[in-house]
C-alpha cells in the first residue's frame, strides 16, 4: 500500500487535524500536501458530515444535518509540474472504509449511512412525495451491505469516491458564482433552494487565516454541485482501477478528494446518498502535458471505469416519462421521467412489504442503474432505472402467484421536516 | 420458429399489404390477428417510414422524412381473454433484420440507418449544434454493423424493438390528447414543435372505413411518444429473451409492434435513430389475471433483460451537467446533463478524425450507454455516457502521445435544413 | 440473411439430399460448392444421427444410435484461392435450429436432444456410473430450452457448432490413421473401444462414386474426434460473432460443418451431447496467405470468441481431483478430477429431488463450466465445474434449512445397455 | 476491518512469530487460534517459501527453492461448536497483499513472484519443454500488476488464496499417506516425483513440541496437493466475496489458509504459479449442523464465487488435443490436452517477441481461462485456455498484417536445473 500522505484520527473532528483539509472550492486554498507525477499515495477521507450523523434508529440528524460543513474533503493536494492546459490522470487505486477500525461512532467505522433529506434542508429528488427525513444504516461486511432498516436485502457495493477534483482558476470560480447566483435570484426563497450560495459559516479552508481566510469563505463555491472541474459527480462507477483524466486549472493542479461511498445507486436520488462513510483512498498521479488542447478536454473530466465492478445478471426494469404525477405533459424532462421511473419501482416494492422509505433508502443506496432510454420522443422523456434482482432474498419478478411478503422489521427511522 | 401471423411482403407498401397496420393510436383500431395465452407466433414488422429513407449518399430523404406516417405498426394482436386489469407477458424470443433479404430497397434488407432529423422536421437531441439533417447508412454482418458514412468502427448490435405496446382505453387516450394539447397550446408555432396533435394525413388504420375510420383519424395519438402503454420507449435493453409485462387497458390487450433497430445507443440521441430497419420479431404471449392490482403496475411496462446482449468490458466515459453551452445555470436538468455528455463526447472524437455529425451519428447507433449519475446534488445533474472502446478499430483513450487520425472518408451525407 | 448455398430438406434423408455432405475426414472427398474470399453464405445442417434419434420418452435410440453413420457434415465448401498454409477465417455470422419449422419429427424442429452413450455403444463420461443409455428431450422457445424429462430447469442455449474443420491432407490423414490404430492395437476388444479405425459401413462421401468411394471410405478418418484440423471440438464458446482461424492442408480448403448443439455444457460430458440439433449457419470466410507461418499456427485452429454468449453471475462450484472413487491416488489427471468434480455435482443435485441420470443430462446440456484448476500440485489435478444457480426454478445453494424438493416428473428414459 | 486474529511480523521468519502456524497437515496440530460461529476475523498470511524467493533478475532462488518448507500456513483456527459431519461455511471478505507495506524483501511488500520449476526440483506442467528454472518478478500497483520480466502487459489480479482448507481426521489423513505411497512406489526414483511423502525435515507443526512432535511430522501429509479437505486448490475463482462450504473432519474444524496469490491462471501451470505473495485474508465462518448428510458434501468443498471478479470480454483462445509432441495419440487425457493448447498459446506468442518462458510465466500468472471442452470424443480430449486481449498494450490477433514485434526487454531470469 502506498504512503499515507494525508492521515486522519477518527477520534478527532475534521478541522482538528494535523493537516486540515477544506470544504469550499477555491484557488487560493494552499496546497495541503504536495506530490511527484508518477507518485502512488494513500489518502483518508473523513465521511461528508464530519461525524454528525450516528448509527442509531433516528432520523433526527439528518433532519438537521449541517448543509453549511460539507463536504469535509481532503487537499489539496499539489502534483509537481502541472499546469493550466494539462491533463491530470489519477489512477484509482483502492477506496474502502476505515481500515482496522470495525466500530465506532464515525461512518466508515464498519457501518455507513443512507439519508434522504427533509424539504426543510435541502430535499431529495422525490422530495414532493418524501418531505421528511430518514435514514438507513448499513452495516459492512467484506464488499457487501446490509441493513436492520431495510431487511431482506444484501449487495455488494460499488464503492466510489463521490466528489473528486482539482481546483478552479479564480475565473471560473468566478462563473461559477455569477451563474449560480443568477439562478438563485429567480426565486430566492425557494425551499428547498435552488442552489447554495458562498457560506462563511462553517467554512473550512486548510491553512488559511486571516483576511485571506474571510476573502476565500466569502468567494469560495460550495462543493455540492458537480462542475466543470469534477467534484461532487457521485458516478458510482469511478471504482477501483478507474482512470481518470481532470482539466487542470490552476499551478499544481490542486487536487481534492472525500465523499466516498461504500455503493450507491444511478443518481443518489437520497441526496444524503449512496452509503456514505469515511475510509481511505489510494491514488496514483500523472500528467499529460498540454493535455486539454491535444485531446479537446477543455471541462468535465473523462474517465476509463475500473473492471471489477460487482456483477449482475439479472435485473427487473422500470420506466417512466416526462409526465408530473398530476397528469400535466412537460416536454422531454428526463429528470422528471426518472422520478416516475423510480416512483414505479418503489411502488412495486411496496407489494412485498417495505414501506415507500424503505425501497426509496434502497434505491439509493444499491448499485441500481439508471437510464436515459429515449430522450427525443416529443414530448415524452423515457427513463429507466434496473434492480439486480439477485440482491434480494426473494423472488422478485411478476408470476402468476402473489408476491412473498416480507417482514419490515423496525422500518427506517423518520424526522418530521 | 414459430408461426408468422403478421406477414408482410417487402415489395409492396404497408397500406396495400393482405393484414394492414396502423400507426395511430386508438382503442377502436380492429384487432388485426389474434392469438391465445400461451401462444409463439412470429410478426413482420415494416422500417418505420414504410421503405422512403434509402441507401445512397444523400441526406435528402432525412431531411424530407414524412412524419405523418410513422410508425408504421404490426398489429394490434388481440389476446384471447386478456381484460383491462390484468398483466400482459411478452416475451420476446427472437428480432431481426428481414430473414432471407440480404439485399434490397428496403431498410432491414442487409442494411439499415441512422438519421439525423432536421431542426424544420422534428429535431433531434441536438438540433441546436445540429440543425440540418444527416444520414449514415449501416450494413450488417450476422450481428455486426459498419459504415461507409463512419468509418473505423464495427460493433455489435443491440437489437430491439423501440416500439410495442398495448391499446389505449378511451379514457386513457383522452388523457393523453387533452395533456399533450395543453403543452402544445403553451407555444404552438414552435420549431420544432412541443408534441404532435392527432393527425388525419396519412393515417392508416386496419381495416377501419368511412366514419369508423374518420373517427379514429381525428382522435388517434400520435406513436411518436412513450405513454402509459408502453409504445415508442426505445429502450435498447429490449432484447432477445427480454420478458415485458405490459398493463392492459382493453379486452384483448390489443399489442403492436414496430420500429425495430438493428442497434441503438440509449437515448436514441439522432431522433430517426438506432438503426432503423424493418424485419421481424418472434414473441410469446401470456396473461396475469389482475396482474395490475396485484403487483401494483398500472402503467408503464415493467420488464426482465434478455441477458446475450453484447458484452463490452472497456468504455471511455464522457460527463456534463446542467449548464447550457452559453453558461446559463439550469436547476438540476437531467436532460441537458446528458446533452452536454454527449457533446463532450462528440468534440472529443472530432480530435481523431471524425467530423462533428459522424461522431453524432455513432453515439445514437452503437451499443453506448447513457446514465443518470447524479441528480440531487443542487443545482447541478450529472449525466455520463460510457462508449465502448473496443468498438473502435484503433486507441480511443487519452495518452502522453497524440490521437491516431483516421480517414473519415466520405463522410456523414448531409440535407440543409 | 445470405445466400443458401447448401440446403437441407428435412423430409428427406442425408445422403438423398440434392447436394450430398460426408461423415468422413479425406482430401479426396470432392468439394461441394465453392466461393469466393469475403462471401457470406447459409449452410444447413442435420443433426448428427440423421433424424434416427425421436422426440420420444424412450432411450432406446440412443442405446441403438448408429455410431457408423456419424457425423452428418456440410461441406465440403471450396474457398478459392486458399492453399496449403493459409489460415482460413470463419466468422460465425449466425447459426440456430431450423428456421420456419417448428415442429416436425427432426431434432432442430422446435426441440433437441441429449443423449447418455450405453457402454456397449461408445460409453460416456461417467460409463462406469451410468451404463445404461438416457435420453432428454428438450423444447425451445426463443434462445431458451426445458424439457419435460429434467424438470426445474430453463436456461438460455449457448448455441454453436460442434464441428467444423478444414480437409487434412493425404499426409496429415495417413498421420491420423497410423496413431488411433496404434492406440486401438494396445486393446483392441477393448468396450468402449480406445478410438475408431475407419468404416466403410455408411460412409457418405458426396459425389465420390466406385472406386474412388472405395479407397475413400476405406481411408477416411471418423469424425468423432478433434484433431489439427479442428474438427469435433466441441467447444460451446463458438457462438454468434466468433472468428475462427484454421490451418488450411489443401487447396481450397475444404471447410465441414455439422453436429449443430441448440447448447452445451463444457466438455460434453454425456457424449451423445449438448443439446443435439439439425439447422442453419451464416459463415464468412477469408484467407490470410500465408498465415500458418506467419503466426505459427502450424495445427489446431485459434479463435476469438463472440460477445453475446448469456451472461450469468451466479455459480455453485464443485471440484475433483484424481483419486478414484476406489480411492486409488493417480497422477495429475485432469480427466478424473474432471470426472470427480461432475460426479459432485450430480451427487449435489440428488439432495433436491433428481434422479442422477437427469443430473448428468443436466450437465450434458445447459452451459456450464469446466475448468482446469491447478495442474501442479502432485500427484493431484484439481478440476471445477460452475453451475449458473439463475437456471434453477428453485434455490440451489446450501443453506442452514434443508434442501427444497422438487418433483422429478417422469424422469429420464432408459434403456439397459 | 475485522479484528487480527492471526498476525505476523514481515521481519521475522515463520517459525519465529508469536503465534507459529504449520506446514504440514495432521489433526493432533493444535488450533492456533479460536473462534466463534459467526465470527469475523484477519488473517495473515506469509508467501509460501517464507521470503526464501527475491525481488531481483535470478532464478537461482527458483531452481533452489525447499520444498520441505512449503506451505506456510496460518492456522489451524478453531471453530467453536463445529462438529465432524458439519459445512463450515467460509466467507471471504477481502484478501490481499501485506497493507501499509509497499515495499520491503518480503513477496507481496508491493510485488509477488512468477517461478517455474526446474526438472530437478519438482517441474512444471510443461517440464519437458522447459526444464530449466524460470522466474518473474510483477509490481502491483492497486489491483494491476506489471512486470520488468514480462514487458508489454498488464492486467487486473484475480487474488484469491491458493490454499484454504479444514484438518483431515486421523482415518482420511491414513488414506492420503496409504494411497499417495502407492503411487511413489511405482516409480519411486522418478524426476520428478510422482508425489511428496511426509518428511520431517522443516516440519512447523504450531506448538507441537517432543515426541508429539515427530509423531506428527513423520505422519503429517504434505500441503501441495488438494485433496478431500480442500487444501491446495489454487482456484483461482476464490476472489473477494466467495462463500466456500468446507467438509469438517474434525472437532473445531480446524480451518488453514496460506498461499496467496495476486493472480493465477487457470491450472497454476508454472507450479510455483500465479503471483505468490504475502498478505492478509479477512474471513467469516459459520456452521451447517449436519451440512455434509443433508447436502451430501461429503469430501471437495462447495463454493460460490465472488462476483467481483476482472472483467474481460475479448479473448484469444486456443486449443489442444490428447496427442503428444511426438505424435503419439493418448487416449481422452485431457491434462494432455491442456498442455498442448498452452503450449499452442506459448508458441503464439512468441512471434511477437516475447521468449516462450515469458510467454509461460504470463500464462501462469495473468487471469486466463481454462477450460474442459470436450472430454468424450474419442480417443481426443478438447482443451482451451482463453487470453484475454485488453492485457496487451498491443493488438494481439491474428490480421493479414504481420504480428507487431514487441521488445522483450531483459528477458526472464533462468536457472539451468
Amino acid at each position: 500500500m502506498p504512503e499515507l500522505i494525508f492521515p486522519l484520527d477518527s477520534s478527532k473532528k475534521f478541522p482538528d487535524q494535523q493537516i486540515v483539509g477544506h470544504n469550499r472550492w477555491h484557488p487560493d486554498i494552499p496546497a495541503a500536501v504536495s506530490v511527484k507525477q508518477g507518485d502512488s499515495f494513500r489518502v483518508h477521507c473523513r465521511e461528508w458530515f464530519d461525524g454528525d450523523i450516528h448509527n442509531d434508529d433516528s432520523a433526527e440528524d439528518i433532519r438537521d444535518a449541517p448543509m453549511s460543513k460539507v463536504h469535509a474533503l481532503s487537499g489539496p493536494i499539489a502534483v509537481e509540474g502541472a499546469r493550466p492546459g494539462d491533463l491530470l490522470i489519477v489512477d484509482i487505486l483502492d477506496v474502502g472504509p476505515l481500515p482496522q477500525e470495525d466500530s465506532g461512532p464515525l461512518a466508515g467505522q464498519g457501518w455507513g449511512y443512507t439519508g434522504i433529506f427533509a424539504k426543510s434542508n435541502g430535499g431529495s429528488f422525490l422530495v414532493d412525495q418524501f418531505p421528511d427525513a430518514y435514514k438507513a444504516v448499513w452495516d459492512f461486511s467484506g464488499e457487501k451491505a446490509t441493513s436492520r432498516h431495510v431487511p431482506g436485502v444484501e449487495f455488494t457495493g460499488i464503492t466510489h469516491p463521490g466528489l473528486m477534483g482539482t481546483a478552479p482558476s479564480a475565473e471560473l470560480l468566478g462563473n461559477w458564482n455569477s451563474r449560480e447566483a443568477a439562478l438563485i435570484a429567480t426565486d430566492p426563497d425557494r425551499e428547498p433552494p435552488l442552489a447554495l450560495p458562498p457560506e462563511p459559516t462553517d467554512a473550512v479552508l486548510g491553512t488559511l487565516t486571516g483576511d485571506a481566510f474571510d476573502k476565500v469563505a466569502a468567494e469560495g463555491a460550495r462543493t455540492a454541485p458537480p462542475r466543470e472541474n469534477g467534484g461532487n459527480m457521485d458516478i458510482k462507477n469511478l471504482t477501483r482501477g478507474t482512470r481518470v483524466f481532470y482539466p487542470v486549472f490552476v499551478d499544481g493542479a490542486k487536487l481534492s478528494v472525500g465523499d466516498l461511498h461504500f455503493s450507491q445507486g444511478d443518481g443518489e436520488i437520497t441526496f444524503c446518498g449512496g452509503i456514505e462513510m469515511g475510509g481511505f483512498i489510494d491514488l496514483r498521479v500523472d500528467v499529460i502535458s498540454g493535455g486539454m488542447e491535444t485531446y479537446g478536454i477543455r471541462e468535465h473530466p473523462v474517465f476509463l471505469p475500473g473492471n471489477t465492478q460487482p456483477q449482475y445478471s439479472e435485473w427487473l426494469t422500470f420506466s417512466g416519462t416526462s409526465v408530473t404525477l398530476d397528469g400535466e405533459q412537460r416536454y422531454l424532462d428526463s429528470q422528471l421521467a426518472y422520478q416516475r421511473a423510480c416512483l414505479h419501482a418503489i411502488d412495486y416494492l411496496t407489494n412485498f412489504g417495505y414501506s415507500p422509505e424503505q425501497a426509496y433508502l434502497l434505491l439509493g443506496a444499491a448499485p441500481i442503474e439508471g437510464r436515459f432510454s429515449g430522450v427525443v420522443d416529443i414530448p415524452n422523456s423515457c427513463a429507466t432505472v434496473y434492480l439486480p434482482t439477485a440482491i434480494f432474498d426473494f423472488p422478485i419478478a411478476p408470476t402468476a402467484g402473489k408476491p412473498v411478503k416480507i417482514d419490515p422489521g423496525i422500518g427506517a427511522p423518520r424526522a418530521a421536516s
